[in-house]
């Protein structure tokens, strides 16, 4: 039997690939990861599609009691569904760690992620450097700054991860994280690009200072913010030109 | 009107995402992108599940007659397919700005593309730095080396991506790229993690030495490198150990 790590995509239950899909569809038992990311369908919606009913699993279920996932894995197949990539975050590596450790057959079936969907805001993707986030409880927190600087010596490009708490529908805004940004001690004038929505196919997307972003209203969500090292590749630069 | 660029994730015709598919569906135009990456089914085969023909966007189609792609977009819906993410390649991104000057709606649907399903191997994404390429012709070119000592100084990962000509069949193997990265210095025990056909449902991934990584044959393709940025996690050096 295997236990498939199934990526949803970045928007909504018609992000997942046909082939995640035909699999869903065979799976005995599915799981859905609900705590790391967003997506804008409900667990009735996807169990509509599916036409399988879906487990939640909360960050208590997948750390701690992991074992009831792997213990129905040895005896059917289980599907967990990830929204973007299955491999995001660290505690899904360390479910599989623990499936392989236990015998039990693994399959991944990738999607989209936001590092990725960043691609779409023209900014060459290799030559991003480490990326980071910013937590909401960010007061003592230098290692997004620290971060920024690092890739800027080293002429990357820095991606911002701003934090969510989807259970919660609390998600921070672009304000909240360049405020923390200059608070730390980014230049007013630093160019920045803010992206609400990235990876949906309508996301919206501004090039601006710091200090001019901080005017700007988004509606979408998750967000995330980018800070180009200069200087651009004239096609990067032109790029940047769509979203003044 | 709109012009979609549509990917196709990383394996063959069952990655296209649900989304994707209606949208290929509602196409008047379809044009796939036949040279920056691979997909494991062909035209025809995409021809049949799409019920729509294909042309075929060689590199001289797009970069040089990318008026004809804007021109139809005008009238028609046209879809642009790639393999893996649409923004992985610079070309693309060209494409788009073209469309936006001659006020073309666009319309991004993201797939999964190698810089994601590398998280598979274990490795923290957040922790990689600039990604490389190493280049059939590579005699004379230090860029992967350098960009893999920049990264090791600051405690990056750094993800290698191997040069491949789909239209010939033409992939290069990762003990051609080990052997050019020890021409450049690296030490023969300098760990590495060697992946064929990364992205797929059914990859092959192994870890050791470059020595060693040289006695092991690959039958997958495309192929990537991996060179962790030492100490690692405990979960990352955890993950490493399936593939040993």
């Amino acid at each position: 039997m295997t236990l498939y790590f199934i990526g949803l995509g970045l928007y909504d239950k018609k992000d997942i690939s046909f082939r995640g899909l035909e699999i869903v569809k065979e799976c005995d038992y599915l799981y859905l990861d609900s705590y790391t990311s967003l997506l804008n369908s409900s667990k009735e919606e996807l169990e509509e599609l599916y036409k399988k009913e879906i487990t939640l699993a909360d960050r208590n279920l997948v750390e701690q009691q992991a074992e009831e996932i792997l213990e129905q894995a040895k005896r059917q197949d289980v599907g967990f569904l990830v929204a973007g990539d299955p491999f995001g975050a660290t505690t899904h590596i360390d479910l599989r760690l623990r499936a392989h450790k236990a015998g039990i057959r693994t399959e991944i079936i990738h999607n989209a992620s936001i590092l990725n969907a960043v691609g779409e805001i023209g900014l060459e993707l290799y030559k991003y450097g480490k990326v980071t986030s910013i937590p909401f409880d960010n007061e003592k927190i230098d290692t997004p700054v620290e971060v920024f600087r690092l890739n800027q010596k080293n002429k990357m490009h820095t991606l911002f991860l701003l934090d969510l708490e989807p259970s919660r529908d609390r998600f921070m805004t672009i304000h909240e994280a360049v405020e923390h940004l200059l608070s730390k001690g980014l230049q007013p004038k630093q160019r920045c690009i803010a992206c609400a929505g990235l990876g949906s196919h309508v996301p919206e997307i501004r090039v601006g200072s710091a200090q001019q972003l901080l005017q700007v209203t988004f509606t979408k969500k998750p967000c995330c913010l980018i800070i180009p090292a200069e200087p651009l590749h004239f096609v990067e630069e032109e790029a940047l030109e769509i979203w003044k």
